[in-house]
C-alpha cells in the first residue's frame, strides 16, 4: 500500500471528481492540490502528459483519470471479481468519458458565453441520450443495482460524478428519464464515507 | 478461458488492429469479421454503446478497444506485473487514444480532400510533438527497452499499431525523431506470431 497520495486538479469537479470519490469511498488520505488557471502554463510541462489530473503516489506521477481511478479501485476493494466484469467496468469507464466529451457544447470552463451554452443545451440532452438509455438498459438489466456484478465498483462512483456533471450542466431533468441511474445516484449519495465527503465538499464552478 | 472470440469493425486497422495484434500475439483464434460502411447503420444501435470495435466474447459483446485490449492482455499473458505498472499502462493505453483523436484533421475516413488533409500533416505533427517526446522519455528511462516494466506488455502493441497509423496518415518521417520508439516498433515487428500475421494482412485505407 502507498504511503502518500497528492491529487493535482484544478478547482474543478470535471474529471477530478471521480478520483476524489473513490478516494473518500476508501478512507484514504491524500493532499487535494487545486491549481489556479493562472499556475497552469507553467506546470503543463511538468506533467505525464501535459494534463491533468495527476496522481502522485509516493512522489511518483500517474496521468490519465480512468487510469488513476483504476489504480484506487485496487487499494479500495473497488475491483469487480473477474476479468470479464473488470472489462464491462472498462468498456463504461471510457463510455463516461465519451460522454464527457460530448458535454464540450455546454462546458463552463470553455463556453463562457451564457446564451451561446444555453442554446446548446438541447443538442447536447440529444447526442447524450442513446448513450444514457444503454447505461439505463445495463442497470434495469443488473438485480443487484450495480453497474456491474454484484458490488459497488469504481465505475458506479464514476458514473455518480458522471451525473452530477452532466445535472450541473445540462439542467436538473438530464437524468429525470433515467429512475436507475437516479436510484444508483441516491444509493451511492447516502452511503456514509461519500455523504462525510459530499457536506464537507464545496461547491465549484463545475 | 472464454471459447469464441469474434471482433467486429470496419476493414481498417485504425481502433480495431491494436486488438487484432494482441489476438495474435496471444494465438487466438477469431472471426475478424469486417462491416462496409454501408452495413453501419443497421448495425449501430445493436451495439453496447453505438460504436465499434466491439468483440463477442463466447457470444457476449464488449465494446471501448482499450477496454477489449485490456481483456485481452490477461487472456494473453500481456499484462504488466504489479499494479503499479498496470497503471502506467492504462494512462499510455488512453494517451495513444488521446494522439489517435489528434489525427482526425489527417483521417483519411472522415476528410476526403487530399489537399485539405496534407495541409493539415504540418499542424498535426505539431499536436503531437510533445506526446510523443513524452513516450520517447519513457522508453529512454526504461533499460528494457519495453514501455512499461520489464517484459512485453498489452500497450507496447498498441503503440506499435499506433505508431503505423501515424505514419500511414502523416508520412514515413513521423516518426524520425524517435530512435526508441523505432526500435520498439522494429523489436515487435520482428517477433514471429507477429511477423507472421503481418505478412498475411492485407493493406487496407488505414
Amino acid at each position: 500500500m502507498p504511503k502518500t497520495y497528492k491529487l493535482t486538479y484544478f478547482n474543478l469537479r470535471a474529471k477530478g471528481e471521480p478520483i476524489r470519490l473513490i478516494l473518500a469511498y476508501g478512507n484514504i488520505q491524500y493532499e487535494d492540490n487545486r491549481i489556479e488557471f493562472s499556475d497552469w502554463p507553467a506546470l503543463k510541462p511538468k506533467t505525464p502528459f501535459g494534463q491533468l489530473p495527476v496522481l502522485e503516489v509516493d512522489g511518483k506521477p500517474l496521468a490519465q483519470s480512468n487510469a488513476i481511478a483504476r489504480f484506487l479501485a485496487k487499494q479500495c476493494n473497488l475491483m469487480p471479481a473477474t476479468d470479464w466484469e473488470q472489462a464491462q467496468a472498462d468498456e463504461l469507464a471510457d463510455l463516461a468519458n465519451d460522454i464527457f466529451t460530448m458535454t464540450r457544447p455546454v462546458n463552463l470552463v470553455l463556453v463562457r458565453d451564457d446564451a451561446k451554452r444555453q442554446s446548446a443545451i438541447p443538442e447536447v440532452l440529444a447526442s447524450l441520450a442513446p448513450l444514457l438509455d444503454k447505461v439505463e438498459a445495463r442497470l434495469l438489466a443488473n438485480s443487484h443495482g450495480w453497474l456491474v456484478g454484484n458490488k459497488i465498483s469504481w465505475v458506479d462512483l464514476l458514473f455518480f460524478a458522471t451525473t452530477e456533471f452532466c445535472i450541473k450542466l445540462l439542467g436538473k431533468d438530464a437524468f429525470s428519464k433515467y429512475p436507475k441511474q437516479q436510484a444508483l445516484f441516491k444509493k451511492i449519495k447516502e452511503m456514509p464515507q461519500i455523504a462525510a465527503y459530499l457536506i464537507k465538499r464545496k461547491d465549484t464552478m463545475m
